[in-house]
C-alpha cells in the first residue's frame, strides 16, 4: 500500500526532515500559512517556517526563490512582486497606470477571482492577518515600486493605488457588480488606468 | 426581577406580537439579518421580516422608515440611501466627487471603521451575502444616483465609483495602510475626489 513516490518507512516521515519532493513544497505552504499570520510578514523568517515544515531552509529557495514568493503562494496572490514591479516601471512612464491595471485584471481574471475572495476573507478575519498583508504590501510591493519611480509622497501614492486596485478586485471578483464584472479587460483598463497614473505621477493634492 | 420597561409577563413575549418599544427594533434587526441573506435584498419583504420578528409590519416604517433603512441598519451601513443621493446631486455638479468622498470618509471615520470590516467580512463569507449587498447597491444607491445624474453608461459609472469607495474603505479601515489610514480627511478628499468626478461625469473610455 506504500506509494511508490514515498520511500520513507511509514511513521518516520513526520519526525525526520522531508526530502525535496512535492510534499516538501506543500509542507512549506502549510507552515507559511501558520507562521505568517502569527509573526507578521516582516518578522517571520525562512528559518522558522522551514523548521516548522521539518525541511531544510534551503528548500524555501529551491521551491519558491525566497520568502516573498513563499508568502504570495501561501495567500494565493498569483504574482511575483519583484518581477511585477520591474514590469511596471519598464517602458513609457506615462503608461504605468495602464500596465498596472492590465496586469491586475489579467492575473485575477485568469485565477477566476475565487482566490481574491479567499484573500479578502483572510484579511478581514483577524487583525493579525490584516497586519501580515499590510506589511507585505508596504515592504515588497509598494516600497519597491515607489523607490523605482522617484516621486514625491511615495507611500501616499502607493496607498492610493492600493485603494483603486483592491476596490476593483472587490467589485469585479467578490461582489460581481455588473456591468463591471463582465466588462472586457481593455474597457476596464481604459476606465481605471488614468486613476492609477494620476496617483503615481500626477497631482494628488487637489491644487492643480 | 422584571424590568420596568418590559411589562409583558415572562414567557409570553415570544409568542405574542411585540409592542412598539426598543425590543421591537432589536427584533426587527435580528430578523432582517436572518432574512436578507437568504432572500436577497430585492426579494425580501417588510412583511416577511416583520412576521419573523413577531411584530406588526407597520413597525418597520415606525422604526426604520422602510425596507432600505432597515437593511442599512442591519448590516451597519451608517447612511440613508435616499438622503445621501439627494445630498450628492444637490449643488455644483462639478463637485459631486468631492461631496461623495467627503461624506464617505466622514461617515466611516465616525463609525471608527470597525463596522466596515464587519461589512466586508459578511459579504466575503457567502455568495448569498455578496448578492444581497450587490442588489442593495444596484437598486438603492447606484441606480438612484445615476438616474438623477442623467449620464451615459450609468451602471458602469456607478460601479467604477463603487470600486474607488470600497477600496478606500478597505485600505483606510481594514488594512490601516499608512499614511492613508491617518491622513486628514481633506487630504483624502483632495486625492480621491477627481477620480470619482471622472467616473461620474468624465471620460471613462480612454479616448480623450
Amino acid at each position: 500500500m506504500t506509494s511508490s513516490t514515498d520511500d520513507t518507512a511509514p511513521g518516520t516521515r513526520r519526525r525526520g526532515r522531508r526530502g525535496g519532493g512535492q510534499d516538501t513544497r506543500e509542507a512549506l505552504l502549510r507552515a507559511a500559512r501558520e507562521v505568517f499570520p502569527v509573526e507578521g510578514y516582516d518578522r517571520a523568517t525562512v528559518r522558522t517556517i522551514a523548521r516548522r515544515a521539518g525541511v531544510d531552509p534551503a528548500m524555501v529557495n529551491h521551491w519558491f526563490g525566497g520568502k516573498e514568493n513563499l508568502f504570495t503562494a501561501s495567500v494565493a496572490i498569483p504574482v511575483n512582486p519583484a518581477s511585477i514591479v520591474h514590469e511596471f516601471v519598464t517602458g513609457d512612464p506615462d503608461r504605468i497606470g495602464e500596465r498596472m491595471v492590465r496586469r491586475f485584471v489579467t492575473v485575477w481574471d485568469e485565477a477566476e477571482g475565487g482566490s481574491f475572495t479567499a484573500l479578502l476573507r483572510s484579511i478581514t478575519a483577524t487583525e493579525e492577518a490584516s497586519r501580515m498583508l499590510r506589511e507585505f504590501l508596504t515592504t515588497s510591493l509598494f516600497g519597491r515600486l515607489t523607490r523605482e519611480l522617484e516621486v514625491d509622497q511615495p507611500q501616499m501614492r502607493a496607498a492610493l493605488c492600493g485603494t483603486q486596485m483592491a476596490g476593483l478586485g472587490l467589485m469585479r471578483y467578490v461582489l460581481h457588480l455588473e456591468p463591471l464584472a463582465s466588462a472586457d479587460r481593455e474597457r476596464v483598463v481604459a476606465a481605471i488606468a488614468p486613476t492609477l497614473q494620476r496617483y503615481l505621477t500626477g497631482d494628488i493634492d487637489g491644487v492643480a
